[in-house]
């Protein structure tokens, strides 16, 4: 992975950099997420390996932290990988989506992982029951959930297999925890590798490698300049990419947006995901003439492995376009790439970074999955806030019990 | 259609809400898109009535404008409709995108619509390319774009059927005409009830219906307020509005976000669209205690049709939930979505505002386009800009020939 900045680096900043590289190696301590790509996996490998051949469907019955990350991974790499399983995912509370995917699946066929926290969220045990009303069979579940939860006991009654989440690990942060390696290991994904490229951003980080400077500058220059740049929006040229950008929304969203602890300030960056091509023609207007209240970080894929191309036909009247003949779409959205990022540097007042990923594999998703929860962590200390709770969606949740029973009584 | 501010309208602004209103009446004279909901549509339904019955899958290649309002219908329809046909979309040059895609279909089985208003697109081209190349019978495609467009004049050359594009219909204002009606009646969507709906916001507003006010009030106050809430959160409840969203970004990034025509301001209202009750988990934290730089609109749905319920049944150690019992899902995704708005209404500064319509149907997403087009005409106005042209993104464009052109030398 290759990280680079087109704004300039604040300057004298050495002290700030220091203290705060500092901090984050102390808070390392006592956050769970740092030190996930070192735990030992072989539990999950082992049932993986032995998993019951005639599954064909992992059904994932999770929201946010409980979803978001495998989604990521598992859409990044299927267009690559012939997939053991196909992974699904049950998030939402709105009918005609349950009866979709319901019809989508064979019950009995099928493989549940539920997985909740707290085991309290609404929509999952909500899910959950419904799906289990219709199947009781204990060996068509998978339980993730946090040691001593109302899911653990649940779990434990039935005699189902449960996997835990290791202890001051956040939903958001939690991807390369069992929530993420259990279902994606059992699609085939090899997850040690997955960890490999989490371990090597890890160790350039920590171990003063090329990526501890850029990350720190990076951090630096977003929550100093917050209140100009408070959006930041993620262009990442690569389809599989799509649901990488839902999960760096849910990251920023939720570790970012906070009232500080130092004072009753609301504050925050607001993540935008898009993706180019495509939204080239949707979103790119509103960057280039739009109020100037964003930077914009461009994900790259240096190594595009398909060679399609444009074939070297001419069609009459559309000669004009014979320019592109030839030319294999891999380098084409590159240079689509490259070509609004010069676009966007011929403005002013456009932050822009571009940080560059070597293909499509396990590898390059896992470091960018760790480079995305540093710089979160990094512009967190920063803001001084907590990066880890989200106190704000708790109100809307109490109301809605108050309501469900207002309705029972 | 129900349109609902919870924020206070503001008062003594009869003179600009005339003057608003006539300049719009005088726009609809000479943009095109005003009048889509009363154009003749027989030789659409003709079309579609007499297709080709062995023709299983509508492939659009086509981006922006020419997918995002098809796409939008098409998905929020299909849960609760026997499509005729599939209808899958090329808008990328993502070269493993496009293998996927490939995969899915049988070439020769297909139908492709080739949307380009210009003729130009370099997306929508090399697509094209790659899939004429494979397939040159001519009875394969159908050309939707400009008449005169060079690609109007291949298209002849090659003795295919072609829809033109009415004149002044900008791309993204373009899915109730022949852009989108062409694809979605081919899948068998009703699209004579979906222009009613939209006829029917139309003469609401401009026959002094329920709905002209409060578009008039909510356009003013989200541009008086657009330095303070420069960013609009679109929060629908329900999944099948997941790809309207998308178009509704389009719609107003490309829209709204200009140089002004007075000065050489940028101005904009940034689009973000998020699905709920998914989405409490992953933005709704940056909502409640992040910048107050947000005003959120919501959709909801009024009567799901779907009866499905959560069972009535206790599972150990899971009582707490038992709230949940017996209760549809549909009824509780409303209530989820209250208490929500609730639990934002509790904050200060954070503007919130409802639509509510009445199902899942065409009538429904006819008016919810018609009405966010006229919402983002008028508040195009009161920003004194060119709401209808996208200059922002040529820039991009040159730079990309140049690198095409440099490479061929």
């Amino acid at each position: 992975m290759k990280s680079r900045l087109y704004f300039n680096r604040l300057d004298n900043l050495d002290n700030i950099k220091e203290e705060l590289f500092n901090s984050i190696k102390k808070e390392k301590n006592s956050i769970g997420y740092y030190n996930l790509p070192n735990e030992d996996i072989s539990s999950i490998l082992e049932y993986a390996d032995n998993f019951n051949r005639k599954i064909k469907n992992i059904v994932v019955v999770g929201i946010g932290g409980s979803s978001l990350g495998a989604k990521a991974v598992y859409n990044f790499l299927k267009p690559i990988k012939d997939m053991k399983r196909r992974l699904l995912f049950f998030e939402s509370t709105d009918p005609l989506n349950i009866s979709e995917l319901i019809k989508e699946i064979d019950i009995d066929k099928s493989h549940f992982i539920i997985i909740s926290k707290s085991g309290r969220t609404v929509e999952t045990i909500s899910i959950f029951k419904y799906i289990y009303a219709k199947n009781q069979n204990r060996n068509s579940y998978t339980f993730i959930t946090d040691r001593g939860s109302n899911l653990d006991r649940f779990a434990k009654s039935i005699g189902s297999k449960i996997f835990y989440i290791p202890s001051m690990v956040g939903g958001r942060f939690s991807v390369l925890s069992s929530v993420g390696l259990v279902p994606l290991a059992l699609c085939g994904i090899d997850i040690k590798t997955l960890l490999k490229g989490a371990k090597k951003i890890k160790k350039s980080f920590f171990e003063d490698g090329d990526i501890k400077s850029t990350l720190l500058d990076k951090a630096i220059f977003y929550a100093k300049n917050h209140e100009k740049y408070s959006i930041n929006t993620l262009f990442a040229y690569s389809e599989g990419l799509k649901y990488f950008t839902e999960w760096y929304v849910q990251l920023w969203g939720e570790s970012l947006g906070k009232i500080q602890n130092s004072s009753i300030l609301n504050i925050g960056l607001t993540p935008i995901g898009i993706i180019g091509s495509r939204d080239q023609h949707s979103f790119l207007q509103l960057i280039m003439e739009g109020k100037r209240d964003k930077s914009v970080t461009f994900i790259k894929i240096k190594e595009h492995k398909s060679k399609l191309k444009v074939p070297d036909i001419t069609l009459a009247n559309l000669e004009d376009l014979d320019i592109l003949n030839g030319i294999e779409f891999g380098d084409l959205i590159n240079m689509q790439c490259d070509s609004i990022i010069e676009a966007l540097l011929n403005e002013k007042d456009i932050p822009v970074d571009e940080v560059i990923i070597s293909k499509v594999d396990e590898k390059s998703i896992g470091e960018l999955i760790y480079y995305y929860e540093l710089l979160t962590s990094l512009i967190g200390r920063l803001f001084n806030i907590n990066t880890y709770n989200q106190n704000g969606v708790e109100a809307g949740k109490i109301i809605l019990k108050e309501k469900l029973v207002t309705l029972k009584r």
